[in-house]
């Protein structure tokens, strides 16, 4: 197949910069090498206004694209525990976190490309239909040519389709999913997929096929715009390595939506 | 001397916007009828964001120009302490802060006008050039087009001058001033001025001769371009009506520079 | 009736200390003229250390019972809104602030008397177990002898007697009831009552003859060890004065249970 | 040399529960194998209610001292950014965060044993009697049994005893000294001692001989109660596996002071 050019196109991200102060997390510059687009943590759940400037540098260098990754107001819990925010403040915090993190980037001469809400955030929007609109509303407000990515066929990308946004339909690398098409929760066994070859089968039939096997065993439809992947350790970062040559294998190009 | 056009002018700014969640600082919307130019806290040492979502909407209804006010990251000292911090970090901190007014600012079809550091930062920057400097290329860096304020005569105005800013000069309506034309600490008697006869004559001396009276009793000559009031109490309120009107008396205008 | 001694008596609390930093929130020292507890932010959502020093001095010099008011790490929503923070991180939130404050208390030479959680908290406790039997765990942990404060009638209270604690079964002055025996939510209309005399007798009904008549109109019975009155602004101090006469009047007697 | 007690005793302490959140740092458990005291950070500079409950936790079992490790209300800069906190201001956080981590340690049956002050607040502390005096003050006043470890030689110290507390006098085993007897700034190159061998013959110095040789070359007089050791990486456990044996061959004990 020498020659032939990819037809099918993917965009893996990673969630990044989730640093804080004196706090590391992940290898940054490393993961920059095999994904497409990054969402960087902008202050709330993660990410000093030192760590987000140097994360912004080391993605512009890279040539990622680079996302706003706005989180709950929860250093404590890394914004992973649901809050009960009103639709004022959901707007209002996501204002803020993708004004600043947009400084940061327009400052090196850059352009923030998408946003992709963060752990509870995220979560609660793919069911709660105000706090989704409270989301999309922000991205729209700051920037209407930002993309939104959102957990794929749920409401929360309906609805920033509806607000006027383009939108990007997310899939997971290495995450079950249930016979909703939402993903299981962390807290059930088997919720989070450690075969490395079970994880490359489980990306291919998503992209190629817009397939996915649910845990119960069912086979459902899934929309994949980009896959989501995860470098917190270095078994992780082995296994962007591993899934971005396979694809490649496959005559998948990786790049930002 | 009706129908004779103001030759003079000057702009009066406040400080803002500096509520947190359920606390509440000043009357925002009253003040916003006497003065030109508004500094917004951005989070740090003041204004979570759905205060400052509030307070821009205020202010672009109310006319007045809008400026971010940078601080230091103490929501317990309200950015009064000074703190140690490097060159990298006060640019950072800086470029954040106003990254996330100016998405408030523009979310609402407005354009951010000007940058004040607030307190220590402010303070600090008026003496130490390696922060002056960090401050002035933070902001230069977001946006050159905004007018950097710092003390009048001050080796920060100057170092904003140098990166490229326009600046504005600004004096204190109610601070007396040392013979070195930096402000009296309010650790001293007598730095704050409680007379309002005589914040009126010390006013308009420094706005229409260019003179300021030292604590000492020596005459300075002193640059203003805008003028700093308090809001936060309504005695100050009272005295900002005054001022405004005593100035008009005068033949001079407030408004932005 | 002269020199007739009272045979009923009862509690009144309040919640103090909830400033931060240059932040104030009512008045505290007027307060404690007319209650026999206060219930002391702890830092979480409310309350620095040196507001802390200061409510624990003005309240031992006032002779009033002191108790921890420990709340979510949420000072942007000044900790009512709802978290979903697991048994481990409830437990020692909970620890953490009892501790701070007893410190205070006792490097005075004071003696710390209870405690009751803060808004989310307390409101989620009264009808989780899990967190209920948290926040009684540590409460337990740091001294069998404190008092535990809980929503008069729930799980809350007949958890942290399960633990080992005393309790204090709690009734709001100015909240209307469900048939259940639940606060009506401050959302609906009619949940806050404030028209004084309706509170008056209100309050004598739940003290004297241990009755509340529900919104829908039903008479609940219900346990009443101490009152909560709000303290945050000059109509509630009004309310504070008139309920104590009017108790007092009643040959009721407060004091600390 | 079987049977020879050891007339020579020493501390060894290292600061730890430095994580925060989802943010772990250094390996805790394998330290307390080799230490004799710990200090703990308290929630301002690192440290969350959770990592703080099973810090003393595994300390309880491994059988150390366990000391509080206050530090500034700056986790962003890791409390070692300089901050101009006033008297009742550095008194109050003090109280604060020993009585929190104290509540800890008690509600596990365990004893407080000694008080550090983390970074910034110690080095501040060195040398300004007003600080020092508020931090012996507030540990006095939380408990006077309290130990209080202070840099070798230095005001803090002196102004610990004179406040009526029992003191420990810290010197370092990485770290090298000026001809003031204070620690060289890590600024400069050769501040930290990175050879095993030198850090060796260092510590036994001045251990056994209570001498310092300075970086210029002169010898002084140094106290040594207790030395402090870091544990943040693993390079660093290999250096306290070492200095404990090479301390144990020179027939010096480690236990706490």
């Amino acid at each position: 197949m020498k020659g032939v050019k990819s037809l099918v196109k993917i965009d893996l991200n990673c969630d990044i910069g989730e640093g804080y102060g004196r706090y590391n997390f992940g290898n940054d510059a490393e993961i920059m090498k095999y994904v497409s687009s990054i969402n960087v943590a902008c202050g709330f759940h993660a990410g000093d206004p030192v760590t987000m400037n140097r994360t912004v540098e080391l993605a512009l260098n890279a040539g990622v694209s680079i996302g706003a990754h706005p989180g709950l107001p929860d250093l404590m819990g890394f914004g992973r525990r649901a809050m009960n925010i009103s639709f004022e403040e959901a707007k209002a915090y996501t204002i803020y976190q993708i004004g600043a993190l947009k400084a940061f980037v327009e400052s090196m001469g850059g352009q923030l490309h998408h946003v992709k809400p963060h752990g509870a955030l995220y979560n609660m929007a793919a069911t709660d239909e105000l706090l989704s609109r409270a989301l999309a509303e922000a991205v729209y407000a700051v920037d209407k040519n930002l993309v939104y990515i959102g957990l794929s066929g749920s409401k929360m990308v309906q609805i920033a389709e509806n607000v006027g946004l383009k939108t990007a339909h997310e899939v997971f690398a290495d995450r079950a999913y249930t016979a909703q098409g939402t993903l299981v929760s962390r807290d059930i066994e088997g919720a989070v997929l450690h075969d490395i070859d079970h994880v490359m089968h489980h990306v291919l039939r998503m992209v190629n096929d817009g397939k996915v096997l649910t845990m119960e065993g069912q086979e459902l439809n899934i929309k994949a715009n980009t896959v989501c992947v995860h470098g917190d350790n270095d078994k992780a970062i082995q296994l962007i390595k591993k899934l971005k040559s396979e694809l490649e294998n496959n005559h998948i190009s990786i790049c930002a939506f």
